[in-house]
């Protein structure tokens, strides 16, 4: 594993140049909501196994300690009759409450991985912000709670009715409004595909400021409601900055008319932003008003092997520095999680040898020879310095995509190999990787992990975006032991907590975090987050037993 | 006015690479505050006269129709006493209730220009988080009204006593705390000016994601209270967006820490987002954590003259397509605003022929050459296409600073002729200079532009920040006359309202524009609004009649 100074020849080339590149999973197909199976286990909301069937346990059953909330109706024929009066057509209502519906209302009740499932009798489908605004008022008014869903590709059960929550999905109010090509500010109804928006941007030139895995089906008014973070938050910031407006249904069925399609305003408090993250609490986003950038004409994609995470460090700082407004992913991966995707693909790695650490970098630029001459020196200079061990850069999309796969493909790699613990957290840079070490320490330790059966856990690999502070540390299993548990929490949330760090980074809280609020907001953020809840939704109606 | 298809020779040049480029203002001297002299009017809320006098006209005797709150108390000397035993320090407290201080508390109760003044008798400049804890406890259970004060530069009245209200002046709580050169995130107290915490950025290769005409006075604290949008909002995006934490003193003395480090933390409603704007209304921002990009190694300036704003437009649609990730600024100036430079500086233009329209183009990059080829490209193509009808590019630091007067110095310009209605407003970008033609016509039609003494009106100019689609429209008169203001008012606001604009894009509303959020802001919103503001400060203590 010594140094080599100079790039890996098989992949290596210096500029590539395409409008577009669409990544394509590894192993995609194999983790579709049908063929998945289920491993049942009494810790649920830790251990996520690599399957789970069809006909799941109910969230209900799983935690036994969240009850109903009593003060809310149970949904009854006439309020059936209401709503199917408001929303007119017929497929705008699932009704299972005056017939059988259970098949067509499966897909409502349960997230994709089928870890949460709910027992929801009416799913409604509005097609536009007063449908949405006479269901909420109506609802208020009869304390009937509901849950709001968008693309429901979620992972913390934000999106799926825990009891008999009513469903309001908005997938069809799915219409591009308006998008200016001079400004760049697109306007569009919350249940547009992102993918969608993205393709209908890149024909204009542009490009959404945002980029999922899920892509291909969440909905952008979701992806405000959970703040997601993704690809592209190292080039382009959060939602909070590019979020220009929104349009939003308060519980009581208020129209809030936010829309503002200017990159200035400032006329009082930015509401706004409370709807951006707040994951359906305090309202429904109906409506979304972005700032979209001009679409890069090139990309190009690197992967290094790199001895040490402070040396990591150093390459992302470099990287930062010598290729500044091109940088658009700076992703880390660490050889465990690299071995994993070996394991599984039986793929050879693009670098001669094995290093401790692995990182990929993505530029986009508008000048196609520019980035390259910007990316070679770069390369070049963080090889003569001993930062990088070894690298190679794509030489086409295909090679990109190959790239990608190493960084793309872990997480799925994992659902092959057995149960995972899985923490999406932020951590100050410095100490991003040594969670990684401190745990697998622990688990060690504890004699819990090594290379043979007698062993439940397999691997614990950290990998993320670094470029974000953000890590993904999963702990990879045989089976379920409940040790390992045990000296994995409140201990890794614990570790996070000392160092200002989130337990949540981009997943949101759902149900699965709701608990857990306190590692990383103190009792003073939480009772002013108690009082916004209050003052916009009184009677508690939007997304119950979630969030706070 | 015939399109010039070559560059204008003078200046021409292709790359310069600098770390720093400081802008010198054109005439700042003679706006100073002790310069300046009064001219009273009886619509002082309107009218910006060329100066004032140090002893203006207090603000509660402009603003006859604002009433001093009777449930706030008088400050007394047993109140003083106390603020005395918290701050310790004698410097730390202005006390002109048991003393005489008139001379040391003037330059407290008014702001820059002058125009707006109140009459307190107390300066508290706490040093510490947990002071202002105190002091705001104590204010809260003594109805003691207060205005936080940072470095006074705003335009909207927002941060001086309409009364006298206690000033908490936050300039002793400058520290930069820590800064994390792998990240780039800087966390600093909120009396840090902005030029200080720029200065140390560049010594370690960053910059402050931010930059204003007023940075060597303004502290980060009041910028993220009033939401400033300046010069790198176009290349960083707004506050909202490169904030990551904040620390807060509410009403009641309650200190909310959301000093958070991290990029991503989706724990919750984003608060902090609410005291980004909030100029004070429902806390005192006392820290502040922010993402500081890398400073770029290469900045290049360009002038252009161009034939209309259709033109215009496309100019900024092919400079966002074409210099991409590199575009730092783009700006708008018309004929008029440039003649009023060439007038009172005596300048020979840069181009050769008078233009309609003018745009200045700044880049900054990290490689200087990369940038020039770029802007060298983009230059060929723009004037081959006939959209831009001649330009220049600056060949050194002095060059860049010289352009840079042609926009910088229209508002010295102004001040110096006379008069002016000042409105800095957000258009969609299609029917921003619009706007300027409009006025430009009514007031002509009512007679009262002209040439000659005879006209009250010299000019209507509009320039401004067009890649935010900012919008400065100045009314330029020879003295007060009410059929100008008549003839403006509510006519802009109403226009603005039309195309859902807005009536303050940058400047915040302060005590100048509480009255007309509704312009901006429908019912629904501005009852939200009071709902936070009574949420955060049930007393109303904070910054009191001002912003809603």
């Amino acid at each position: 594993m010594a140094a080599r100074c100079q790039l890996t020849p098989v992949l290596r080339r210096l500029a590539r140049s395409t409008t577009e590149v669409s990544r394509q999973p590894l192993l995609r197909q194999s983790l579709s909501r049908h063929t998945v199976r289920h491993i049942s286990t009494s810790r649920p909301r830790l251990f996520q196994p690599t399957a789970v069937s069809q006909k799941g346990e109910l969230t209900s059953e799983k935690y036994p300690d969240i009850q109903r909330d009593s003060r809310f109706a149970q949904v009854t024929p006439e309020h059936v009759k209401f709503f199917k009066d408001v929303l007119g057509s017929e497929s705008a209502v699932v009704d299972g409450v005056t017939s059988d519906a259970a098949d067509d209302i499966a897909p409502f009740n349960s997230d994709w991985m089928n870890k949460y499932r709910g027992h929801c009798r009416l799913v409604l489908k509005p097609g536009t912000t007063e449908e949405v605004s006479k269901i909420l008022k109506y609802c208020n008014d009869n304390m009937l709670a509901v849950v709001p869903q968008g693309g429901n590709t979620g992972l913390v059960g934000g999106s799926v009715p825990v009891f008999d929550e009513i469903v309001i999905n908005m997938s069809r109010m799915n219409k591009i409004i308006e998008f200016d090509e001079v400004s760049g500010i697109l306007v569009a109804e919350a249940g547009t595909i992102l993918e969608v928006a993205d393709q209908f941007l890149a024909s204009k030139g542009y490009i959404f400021p945002l980029d999922l895995g899920a892509k291909g089906s969440c909905h952008i008014g979701g992806n405000l409601a959970t703040n997601a973070g993704g690809l592209r938050l190292l080039r382009y910031g959060s939602l909070h900055g590019t979020t220009l407006g929104i349009e939003a249904v308060l519980a009581d069925g208020t129209i809030v008319d936010d829309l503002c399609k200017l990159r200035k305003n400032n006329t009082g408090y930015d509401l706004k932003q409370l709807f951006i993250g707040a994951e359906g609490t305090i309202g429904i986003i109906t409506k979304v008003s972005i700032q979209c950038p001009q679409r890069s004409a090139a990309q190009n994609v690197a992967l290094f092997g790199i001895e040490s995470y402070e040396l990591a460090q150093q390459a992302f700082r470099e990287a930062k520095g010598q290729l500044g407004e091109i940088l658009s992913a700076f992703e880390l991966m660490d050889e465990g999680s690299q071995q994993l995707v070996r394991d599984v693909t039986g793929n050879k790695s693009p670098l001669e040898e094995k290093y401790p650490f692995y990182c990929l970098i993505e530029t986009s630029g508008s000048n196609a020879e520019h980035d390259a001459e910007k990316l070679q020196s770069f390369l070049e200079d963080v090889m003569e310095k001993g930062i990088v061990a070894d690298g190679t850069l794509a030489e086409n999309e295909t090679q990109i995509r190959s790239l990608w796969t190493w960084r793309e493909g872990i997480t799925e790699a994992l659902g092959h190999l057995g149960g995972v613990y899985k923490y999406d957290v932020s951590i100050p840079l410095k100490e991003l990787y040594q969670m990684v070490e401190d745990v697998k320490a622990r688990i060690d330790a504890a004699g819990l992990l090594g290379d043979t059966d007698e062993f439940p856990v397999r691997a614990v690999v950290g990998y993320g975006h670094m470029g974000d502070a953000n890590l993904h540390l999963n702990v990879s299993t045989r089976r379920f032991d409940e040790r390992v548990e045990k000296v994995l929490e409140p201990y890794v949330y614990e570790w996070i907590a000392e160092r200002q760090g989130s337990i949540s980074a981009e997943h949101g809280l759902g149900l699965m975090k709701k608990k857990y609020i306190g590692y990383s907001r103190n009792p003073t953020m939480v009772g002013l987050m108690k009082n916004i809840k209050n003052t916009f939704d009184p009677n508690g109606i939007l997304n119950p037993y979630k969030y706070l």
